[in-house]
């Protein structure tokens, strides 16, 4: 039947690093009745403690009957797969396949065979995990994916698609210039669960495209230029993007500790609403083979790719998603650095600029000095984010780069000091 | 009775800029009965469609019936106050007040009387604010208010602490240097709508305050750096900190459109935890009396602030809240220009600093020109968030940053030329 199987691993004391487990993976992913068929990957990425492996699990049930009429099980059948638990505190760290592919038929009319991978991912945002530990899994399994579940709760929210804007950036900075061809990715579904307003739009594919069309329409001429530039870039992203309301699966679901995941306890709409959801995702005419260039990518093919991104990752190289602060703090910091040093620069050309006749030491260091001081006072009175003490650095930074620049124009003056060139 | 008025004002469309209704806002808190009493301010903020107008509604019965017993009212009284209902777009916009203050008993021994306000805002992160409007509106409530609810749902996660942070800064950095104490702000209320994990820990207050130590806690030493720093930001802000844990409402709340607010359609738990958090936040001994720069406002000194924070939103000068990607870009690329422009100073030094000699004027221009080529590579080369097209008007800054520089290095070349010298 297979079983939960870690591929990328984290460590959060330390330095955060990713790790690939690849041993597992090759496992997966070369076993010999799969690794020259065409792979299929669906991947659940959102928040923590959202239901993204509960989901899964009956996902898991459905590739297990093949679709077949019963598939969402018994009554009193405990759900089991990926590991899922109430409880405030995450569950799932990394990200993990399901050790089993399953064969499918091929969406295509050849009838060729292709192979299904699930994949679950940490959760973003919980209290353990920064910025950077969340954007590099959302980006890797984007990567990987050929359809990604952005799994939300409730709504489709503005800071959502910020955090999808960020994350989906950093999957595409880390694709090779040739891999961009117009859309990196491939597929993208946002799953709304616990879906209030029915009587607005209703549970489903359908409700979700009109609110898909509400939210993230770029033909809104009035909105503000950031909200339709967040817009622009997430449709800039992938090639299709959908929705999907789910209805509440009932408060037994939601919060009582003993609940097993049997049908039994859960509200018979959200039953409803996985038996189209489930289909819609992997019946054989809605899968979606990978395909990175423009070609399709078979299991094996994948093992390196996936090899190949961890690689980018792990290397020093990619900026690093920030806090919002933080990243707003050093856009600050160094635009006021910017605008000082230009400052000083300016003003000390205008006192001894290449035009500019021989100043004496005494009086070139004095000019110096009060341009200086003139320099770093309007850093320090430019309105920064970040307090003080972050930006002292900065400060520092800025009045070391001065005192190269100083030593240049010295020089320079000195080289206009008729003694000097009489000599 | 009084009724909601708006007096912080957005406008969607065109610029996005926030007016104060200095006329509502002073038949408020000029009144004869109020003007010269302390005052203490109640805001609730966040997301949007999350309950805050709701729970505002119980918290104005709270007040009207001075918490007597039976305060919250018939079980078939349909909810007014605070407009609030269903549905998946935003109702509230900008920030509203209760018309009426309520006189309440004094928190200290004096007896003195003083009046409380209540604000109800926009909720942020619908669909037609960009992050300035939201932080704008976050930061102004929390300037104001001596209690500001941060309602949250489900969970406290990474991401509103993030929030948290950016949007107290916004607010700090609009506060006068010399308002500065150490903590700039009163108290703030985790208020965690929807708790599922009772079983863990209970709902109210108790709980509320184990789950904040386990969130916010900065004695954790193996939380990475980030999330420390995140944490210190917020409790150096601060006064105060608490949560409480509210238990989900019921699905008819959350979910039949033709939910009036009756106690009726509401789970008694959460009923039971509103008799508890009402009075924790508003009975005579847990009012808090606005204070700034270490004094107690009275209501007519509050209108006077309230004018200064607006005109300093108002005005250009503070840096602009982003989003995480252009904030991230940003930085990026600031640091890309600083890079190239710095490696370009250093290789133009090395050809025609001070100390080099004269360079004819055909071989200046070459160097320059090889040195030019090797510093936008640089900057095309770094890795940036944001894109193509977004660095362009980066590069194109770096090239006359360039031209200009250049322009200088000529002039120096230029003095050193003996032939010019001598002339
Ligand atoms: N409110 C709500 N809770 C759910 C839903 N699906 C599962 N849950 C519950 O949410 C909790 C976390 O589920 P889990 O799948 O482990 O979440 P994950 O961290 O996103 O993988 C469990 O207590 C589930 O019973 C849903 O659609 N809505
Ligand atoms: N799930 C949930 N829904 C609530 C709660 N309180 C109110 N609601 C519902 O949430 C919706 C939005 O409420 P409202 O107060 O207008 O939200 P606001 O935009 O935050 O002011 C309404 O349908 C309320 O019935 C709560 O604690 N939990
Ligand atoms: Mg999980
Ligand atoms: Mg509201």
């Amino acid at each position: 039947k297979g079983e939960p199987v870690q591929i990328v691993t984290t460590s959060d004391c330390d330095d955060h690093t990713f790790e690939l487990n690849e041993e597992a993976l090759t496992k997966i992913l070369c076993d010999d009745a799969v690794k020259n068929k065409k792979i299929c990957v669906l991947s659940v990425a959102g928040a923590f403690r959202k239901g993204k492996s509960f989901l899964l699990d009956f996902l898991l049930r459905y590739l297990h009957k093949n679709g077949s009429a019963g598939w969402l099980g018994q009554d009193d059948e405990p759900l089991t797969g990926f590991s899922w638990r109430g409880g405030s505190e995450r569950e799932t760290t990394g990200i993990w396949a399901w050790s089993k592919l399953f064969i499918c038929e091929a969406p295509c009319p050849g009838g060729e065979e292709v192979a299904v991978m699930l994949l679950d991912t940490q959760g973003a945002f919980d209290t353990e995990s920064t910025v950077k530990d969340c954007a590099t899994v959302f980006a890797l399994s984007t990567m990987i994916s050929s359809v990604q579940t952005f799994n939300l709760s409730q709504n489709i929210q503005e800071d959502d698609l910020h955090h999808l804007q960020l994350f989906t950036e950093y999957g595409r900075l880390a694709l090779e210039k040739g891999e961009i061809k117009e859309k990196p990715f491939q597929s993208l579904l946002f799953l709304v669960r616990d879906w209030s307003y029915p009587y607005e739009y209703d549970y489903g594919a359908e409700g979700g495209s009109k609110v898909l069309d509400r939210k993230l329409s770029t033909q809104n001429a009035k909105r503000h230029e950031e909200l339709q530039e967040v817009r622009k870039h997430i449709r800039s992203c992938f090639e299709q993007i959908s929705c999907f309301l789910m209805p509440h699966p009932g408060l037994a679901v939601a919060r009582h500790k003993a609940f097993d995941g049997r049908l039994a306890d859960i509200d018979k709409e959200f039953l409803q609403n996985l038996e189209d959801l489930a289909p819609l995702l992997l019946s054989p005419e809605n899968l979606v083979v990978k395909s990175i260039n423009g070609t399709h990518v078979t299991c094996k093919g994948l093992l390196e790719y996936f090899k190949a991104y961890i690689n980018i990752y792990q290397s020093a190289d990619l900026p690093e998603p920030k806090t919002m602060l933080r990243a707003t703090s050093e856009a600050n910091n160094l635009a006021a650095v910017a605008q000082a040093l230009d400052h000083y620069n300016t003003e000390m050309d205008k006192v001894c600029g290449g035009e500019k006749p021989y100043l004496g030491p005494e009086e070139l260091d004095e000019k110096h000095k009060q341009i200086l001081a003139s320099a770093m006072e309007l850093f320090e009175k430019t309105p920064k984010m970040g307090g003080a003490d972050f930006s002292q650095s900065y400060a520092d930074g800025l009045l070391k780069d001065i005192e190269e620049r100083y030593d240049q124009y010295t020089k320079n003056n000195e080289s206009k000091n008729l003694f000097n060139v009489a000599r």
